[in-house]
């Protein structure tokens, strides 16, 4: 029997679940989508008993309905090798992932922010980015002189830092000039062909956040 | 030769450590600690390059400086079996982690709060724990009929969520009166020896947070 394809319960934009596309994807794995419109949906949801802490993130995978975004992360990466062949390993890949993951938050909420907000926050992210967390990674790529960040294979960590390089790019276009390493990793990582192809049009990679989402996202969550 | 026992950097208080001094404790690990009072000492653990993201906690630990609180509770308790026998234990321990965190995240900002907001968030955690996370370890535990939450036997879960609990009921205490399994758990979890020592005075379990925790934070981190 084969296995179902994991199904993931989420509004129809990046958010919280967008890390979770992109594992999936660069996992090579299949899924579908079932997004979330109404807060009728998300009570329906609820009611069901389908969300543990009445939350989404939801994915229903091997038989279990995952929530909590860094709980998903790990189980995907955990079964698909994605998180290091020993504990030091898993542990170097924990702490990267955890760094960019608080750098991804200040991205997935800038668009709640008010107008006036947005711009300074913008400034602040650039800053976070450059000062606190972009010198470990280059560093971290220059010392050792290979491809992926940790162990010479492919981590969640290298995949979370290209999907926050990338949407850091996308408001701020050059980001990375004074990391030539974190450059080369980007094209690189980017041309792996599982993510290569979650790169290009028609993918589940979802467009950056516009108004329409913003007002989804508000209708469904706020009380 | 023995081992060093791990040291950990952070203000003598509870913040984002105590989970990391729970952890430790309950695995029966002795440990050291450097207490930061000063900006000065901060800029020198990050001039000296001991902080990967430039911030605390940090905890030295077999010859490692790991830093991000998630990444050193998730070695810490692999380490010491804390984490579940296999990928299903571990994915739900890790959710119930996540779960309680983030209820943990609330109590640890309480007291950074402005005065006039302190009492509004008081209910607003007390109705959290009841109503989002309480009533899904009271299942659990009602379920399954044993005395730790995954697996019948002690792990970070039950840690996390005991020392949640304790906190919450400091600012309330009849915060159990509608979870009787979770009373029971409490009890029994809390006389496990290795814990049951760290709720004693004299260890290195940290105060409720007073006015001069709060203002040596703010001296230390504030730019």
């Amino acid at each position: 029997m084969m296995a179902a394809k994991p199904k993931l319960h989420y509004p129809n934009g990046r958010g919280r679940m967008e890390s979770v596309r992109w594992v999936l994807a660069a996992a090579g794995v299949e899924f579908d989508e079932e997004f979330l419109e109404t807060k009728e949906q998300l009570q329906k949801l609820q009611d069901g008993n389908h969300l543990l802490f009445q939350q989404v993130p939801m994915v229903e995978i091997d038989g279990m309905k995952l929530v909590q975004t860094r709980s998903i992360l790990h189980y995907i990466a955990e079964k698909h090798r994605l998180f290091g062949k020993d504990l030091k390993e898993r542990t170097l890949i924990d702490m990267y992932v955890e760094g960019t993951l608080d750098l991804l938050e200040l991205i997935i909420m800038h668009p709640f922010l008010k107008p006036d907000d947005q711009q300074k926050e913008v400034v602040n992210m650039a800053q976070k980015a450059i000062i606190r967390y972009f010198p470990v990674f280059e560093k971290v790529l220059r010392d050792h002189g290979q491809r992926f960040l940790v162990g010479n294979q492919l981590s969640l960590a290298d995949i979370i830092l290209l999907q926050t390089i990338l949407a850091l790019e996308e408001k701020i276009p050059n980001i990375l000039s004074a990391f030539p390493h974190l450059q080369e990793f980007t094209v690189k990582i980017s041309n792996i062909p599982t993510i290569k192809k979650f790169l290009e049009p028609g993918s589940k990679k979802k467009p950056p956040p516009d108004d329409i989402y913003v007002r989804t996202v508000y209708n469904i969550f706020m009380p």
